[in-house]
């Protein structure tokens, strides 16, 4: 059945792969899963074609013959759960795995995608100075966390997951600051992930809509 | 096989039903499992034995056999897909229940702990009724959107799942402002499920920790 994925037409990273389509192109570039693009115009995410399929005006969407998707943590979820080699097979393995996916969305995305609101929304603002010391603050408050559970652990919680792609994803939002390279294990472990060549086929292919080349 | 919560020994809403462990117990109250609760002192939470269950210091945790979970949403998605009844049997309906949920975190709740945020951390400062606006204005962006996808809907698609218990309780954390109920379809959707005898029961749980009372 054909999977088809809802993008941005025009990147606002400029194919840095950062919107969270990229999260989905991984996921199924690591289980080996063929899928179609439909570019959705800047103008066009409040209207209703896409809210019908979103009805947060968001990207990305997943349909897949008569389900559709929205939520990319949901998404990868899904896939890892429909496709053999995001979840383990063991039973508390494949909930712990789970854990750490809701872990990187809902406890360590957070304040760093706080950042970008500050950044972004609380730009010439007189107090933007002090809400960065803040938010930076508990970004590294995570961090710390993050990294002393981590350890040289080369994956979140055993073999590489479905939560290891979220997990990284929200790491590399980092990649404008200074602050990941305050955790050499954190960077490491980002490092790995993104040399895998099911990462480098999903930024080529997102990449590719930005410079409207053919891969 | 016994399943143990760990709590806040007082709870800082005084009972309110705020805390994330009252998600659990209610999942927990739906499919009809009991449970055991750890009181954690407030001054443990940083420390190493709460740690080892929960690297980021956060209540609740979930135990069952050497199963230990953290996160109320990968908790109560375990449940849900551990015990019948929280969950549609049907993939596609269930993948979508799994969706909502992943909303209810990941695109209601943040601008709504966000609220929170500039309320107890800025408070004092300068810009704070500046922030509150900001974020109001976010929060009824997601109200607005999440009220129209939901029309005169009983939940949030089809049957109650584990995606209403986290919805409805992320929208509770709205009570003690107005903003909840300039969206009567939602005040009504929030009063529909609180009323469950699950919640009920729920809620006298979490209550009798902080009143000290036997239920």
């Amino acid at each position: 059945m054909t999977i088809t994925i809802a993008v941005f037409e025009r990147p606002l990273d400029q194919g840095a792969g950062l919107a969270r389509d990229m999260r989905v192109r991984w996921a199924l570039e690591e289980v080996g899963q063929p899928y179609e693009v439909r570019l959705v115009p800047w103008e066009k995410f409040k209207e209703d074609a896409h809210l019908a399929r979103n009805p947060f005006g968001q990207i990305p969407t997943y349909e897949e013959g008569d389900l559709v998707l929205f939520e990319s943590g949901a998404i990868v979820l899904h896939i890892a759960q429909r496709f053999p080699g995001l979840l383990p097979t063991d039973a508390d393995a494949r909930a712990r795995a789970i854990m750490w996916l809701f872990a990187a969305l809902n406890t360590v995305e957070p304040p760093i995608v706080d950042r970008d609101v500050v950044e972004y929304f609380e730009d010439g603002r007189s107090w933007q100075n002090e809400r960065f010391a803040m938010v930076d603050e508990r970004i590294r408050g995570r961090l710390n966390q993050l990294s002393a559970s981590m350890g040289d652990s080369e994956w979140l919680d055993g073999a590489f997951s479905a939560a290891d792609i979220i997990m990284v994803h929200v790491l590399r939002r980092l990649e404008g600051t200074d602050i990941l390279q305050e955790y050499p294990n954190l960077t490491a472990y980002v490092a790995r992930a993104t040399a895998r060549p099911a990462y480098k086929r999903a930024f080529a292919a997102q990449l590719a809509v930005f410079t409207g080349r053919d891969l």
